[in-house]
C-alpha cells in the first residue's frame, strides 16, 4: 500500500516536473525576443561609455560615487523603471591621497623605482616613509617558519603568483589572494613594519593592482602596497642575487570615518506576486585607479538593460523585479548591509536574487546557491541558455552584495562569464571602457534577463 | 534467432564503446600534463609577439611573408620537431600599393574624405580615381530590381550590416559577406562602375576591414573598396538626406603573377603508424593592414605549441603530428592546394586534420566534419574537454586550409573559439598583439593538443 502511494507520488511529481518544463520551455520565444532586442538596441555599451568617461573612478565616499549615484539613478529612469529611489547606506571612506612612491637598493647601489599602489583600507606610513630590509615568502607557511626572529623590523614582500593551470582564474584569485587580505597583519603579528604583495594578475605587466586588506585589530595596523607583477618578478630575481635589498616606500592613504551614500534602485512593480523581489544587481563604486569597466560598470550597466528591455517589450513581471546598483562592495559592504536591513526591516520577501561581479565578458554558466526543489526547477531550464552562451548551473556563491540575503532564505545566483583575461585589468590602472567588448556585455545583459524573467514567471518553488 | 544475433551484436558494439571510452577516459592525466605545461610555460605568446612586431603584416607574395617563413621553421625547429621542411606552393600576388583615397560630395558641397581600403584581390581604379554618383542596395535582390537602367554609370554601394541578433557572429558574417566577394561582379553586370562595401565588422568605428573580392570572369572588373562602419552610417544618412551624393576614390592596387611561396611544417614522425598523418595548422599569411596577430598568428602558433608540449613532456605520438603553417589563405588557398597535391602524389594517408583559424579566444566548441564512426568516437571524448573551455563537438567545416583534404577522405575539425569580439578587429588595422589574451591563446592551445594525443594515441576507426 505504501509502495502504491509512494508510485503516485512520484508520477505526480514526475507530472509537475514536466509541467514546470514544459511550460518554461515556451518562454523559448519570449527570451528569443529579448536576445534580438538586446544585442540590436541595447543602452548598456553606451551607458557604461558614460559612467567610465564623464565620471571614471568612483571609491566609495567619493565624489566619482556621488555623481555615480545620480547618473544610474537617470538611466534607470530612461530605462522605464516605474519606482527609482536611493537607499541610504554608511560607507567605507578611504582615500588613497598622493601617488605614492617606492624604490628598492642593494647595498649603496643605485635606487630602483618601483611600480606600486597603496592597498585598499591601508594606513599610510609615517610622512618619511619606510625604510627596511625585505624578505620574500611565497605562502602563509614559510612566514610562520619564519617567525619573529627573521621577521621583526622587516618589510615583508608576499611573494604569491596566481596559479596559471587552474583554468578558473577565479580559484587562483581566491588562493593567491591571501597575501593581500591577510598578509598585512600576518606579518605585523610577527613584527613586520611594512609589506608589498605581488599584484593579483594572470600576466606580467607594469600595473599595480589594488584592493582591500583586511586588518585583525589584535595586531598593529602596517602600511602595505601592492607591486606590478614585472616588479615583483624583478624584486625576487634582486633577492636572489643579493641577499641585503632594502625598501623604501611611501604612502598617504587614510581611512575618515563612515560617510553617508546610497544604493539606486529601480523597480517593475510584479503584476501578480508584487511582493515576492527579485533582486538583479552590481556593484556601482570601483578601485580609484581606473575607471571600474569590467569591475563592476558592466554588471550595473547590465542590470539597469533587464529593466529597460523588460519595459521595451512590454513583458510585464508576475513579481516584482529590482535593479539594484550597490554601493561599497570594494572595501566595505556598506550598501549590501543595508539592503539587508531594510529587506528584514520592512519584512520584505527576498525570493531571488541575481547578482553580475565577474566582468562583463562572454557568459558561460550561472552560479546558483539555493534549496534542491529550486536548484532542479532552475536547471531544467538550462537548455534555455545554451543558445547565449550559458552551459551550465553550477554550485557556488551569487556574488558579495547578494550574500547577505542567504540568511532570508533568498536563493541565490551569480552570471558566471569567462574570466581568461578578467585578472590581467582588475583593480588596475587598465579597467577601463576600451577593455570591455559590446556584444560581450550584451550577451551578459539577455542571459540576466531571461533568468529574471523565468524566475518571475514561474518563481522558484 | 535473427534477434538474438542482433542482440549480441549490439552487446559487442556497446563494449567495444565502453572499452574506447574507458580507455580514452584514462588520458585525462596526460591531458591535464599537457594544460598545466601549456598554462605555465607555453611559448605561443612571446612567439606571436615576434611575429606580430618582427613581422608584421604578411600578406602572400610580400617581404613580410617570406620573413615569416623564416622565423616559423626556425620556431618549429625550436618547439623539437625531428623534420622541418619547406612545401613550395604558387601563391596569389596582390599588393595594394600607395594609400587609397575617398571622398564623399553632395552637390557642390564640401568634401568628406573617407575611411576606406581597397578590397583585396581588386583591380585599382584609373590613375586618375573614379568619380560617380552612388546608390545604396541593403542586399543582392535589391540591386536586381534595381537593374541596369538605374545602376548603369554609378557606384554601388553594399550596406550590408552584420546582423547583430545572431550569436554566432561567423554566421552573420558569411551572410553579409556576400557584398564583399560577390558584390563586385554583380554590381558590374549592371553596368556598375565602381563598389563601396560596408565593412564586415560588429562594431561601429572608424577602422575599414579588407578581405578579398572574387570576380567573375563574365563581366567587367571593377574597382572596390571598404569603408568604416561608422562611414558607411554616415554616407547611408548623407544619401537620405540628399538624393544626390557622389564618390570619388582612388586606388593603386595591382594583382601580380602568382608568386613563389611555401607552406611551413614541422612534423613529430609517428611511433607505430608513422604513415598516418595528422595535420594540425592555421594559416601564416595575414592581410596586409595589420599584423594578423587574431588571423591567424594565434592559429600558427597554438600548432607550434602543441608540437612544442608534446616534445616537452615526452609524449611520442603513436600516428605522425605535423604542424603545418598554410600560406595564401587569404586570398587564393595557393598552400592548400599544395598540400592536397603532394598527399596525392605521395600517397600520403591523411587520417586527421585539424585547423585553428577563427583566433585565439576562449574555446569554446570544436567543429567536425568526418565519418559516422569517427564523429561518434569523437563525441565520447567530450568530456575530457569540459576542464579546458570546449563543451561541444559540433557538425561544421574545419577550415579553409583543410577542406581539400575531405576529396581524401581525411576527418576534419576546427577550433571554435567564442567569437563576440572576433569581426571588431578582422581583417583591419586593429589586428595586433595587444587585443590578444595569452591566457585565452594558451588554452585554445590546450585543447587542440589534447584532441591531436587522442587522435594519435586511439585512431579514429
Amino acid at each position: 500500500m505504501k509502495m502504491i502511494i509512494l508510485m503516485r507520488l512520484v508520477c505526480v511529481l514526475f507530472c509537475c516536473f514536466l509541467l514546470t518544463d514544459t511550460s518554461a520551455q515556451s518562454e523559448a520565444g519570449t527570451i528569443k525576443a529579448i536576445a534580438d532586442e538586446v544585442m540590436t538596441n541595447s543602452k548598456a555599451y553606451g551607458n557604461l561609455r558614460k559612467l567610465c568617461k564623464e565620471v571614471g573612478p568612483r571609491v566609495s565616499g567619493s565624489v566619482g560615487a556621488a555623481n555615480a549615484i545620480e547618473m544610474t539613478k537617470a538611466m534607470l529612469l530612461n530605462a522605464g523603471a516605474d519606482t527609482v529611489y536611493l537607499q541610504p547606506c554608511k560607507v567605507t571612506h578611504w582615500q588613497r591621497g598622493q601617488k605614492e612612491t617606492a624604490y628598492l637598493q642593494a647595498g649603496n647601489r643605485t635606487k630602483i623605482a618601483l611600480q606600486v599602489c597603496a592597498l585598499g583600507n591601508s594606513v599610510a606610513t609615517s610622512p618619511s616613509g619606510v625604510r627596511a630590509g625585505v624578505i620574500e615568502v611565497k605562502n602563509m607557511e614559510e612566514l610562520k617558519l619564519l617567525g619573529r626572529k627573521q621577521i621583526e623590523g622587516k618589510i615583508v614582500f608576499f611573494n604569491l603568483p596566481m596559479n596559471p593551470t587552474y583554468i578558473n582564474t577565479s580559484k587562483a584569485y581566491g588562493e593567491s589572494g591571501a597575501g593581500r587580505r591577510a598578509g598585512p597583519s600576518q606579518a605585523a603579528k610577527y613584527g613586520a613594519v611594512g609589506v608589498v604583495v605581488r599584484s593579483l594578475s594572470s600576466n606580467i605587466d607594469q600595473f599595480p593592482h589594488t584592493g582591500a586588506t583586511v586588518y585583525n585589530d589584535s595586531f598593529p595596523k602596517i602600511p602595505a602596497i601592492a607591486i606590478s607583477t614585472l616588479h615583483a618578478e624583478l624584486l625576487s630575481a634582486e633577492l636572489k642575487k643579493n641577499g641585503s635589498i632594502s625598501i623604501y616606500f611611501k604612502t598617504n592613504c587614510k581611512l575618515l570615518p563612515d560617510a553617508n551614500s546610497f544604493n539606486v534602485i529601480g523597480e517593475i512593480r510584479g503584476t501578480q506576486f508584487p511582493e515576492e523581489i527579485i533582486t538583479v544587481g552590481g556593484h556601482l563604486d570601483s578601485w580609484d585607479l581606473a575607471e571600474g569597466a569590467q569591475d563592476d560598470g558592466a554588471g550595473c550597466m547590465q542590470s539597469i538593460e533587464v529593466v529597460r528591455v523588460l519595459q521595451k517589450l512590454g513583458l510585464k513581471p508576475k513579481r516584482t523585479v529590482r535593479a539594484v546598483m550597490f554601493m561599497n562592495e570594494e572595501n566595505g559592504l556598506g550598501g549590501a548591509k543595508a539592503y539587508l536591513q531594510q529587506a528584514i526591516q520592512k519584512n520584505e520577501r527576498h525570493i531571488f536574487a541575481l547578482e553580475s561581479d565577474g566582468g562583463g565578458f562572454t557568459p558561460r554558466a550561472f552560479s546558483i546557491d539555493m534549496g534542491d526543489v529550486a536548484m532542479r526547477k532552475v536547471k531544467a531550464w538550462a537548455p534555455l541558455f545554451y543558445e547565449y552562451g550559458v552551459y551550465e548551473f553550477v554550485a557556488g556563491g551569487g556574488g558579495a552584495d547578494i550574500q547577505p540575503l542567504k540568511q532570508l532564505g533568498t536563493a541565490l545566483s551569480g552570471l558566471v562569464p569567462d574570466n581568461q583575461r578578467y585578472f590581467d585589468i582588475h583593480h588596475a590602472a587598465t579597467d577601463v571602457f576600451e577593455n570591455v567588448s559590446k556584444r560581450e556585455l550584451d550577451l551578459g545583459a539577455v542571459d540576466m534577463a531571461a533568468f529574471v524573467w523565468l524566475v518571475s514567471e514561474f518563481g522558484l518553488n
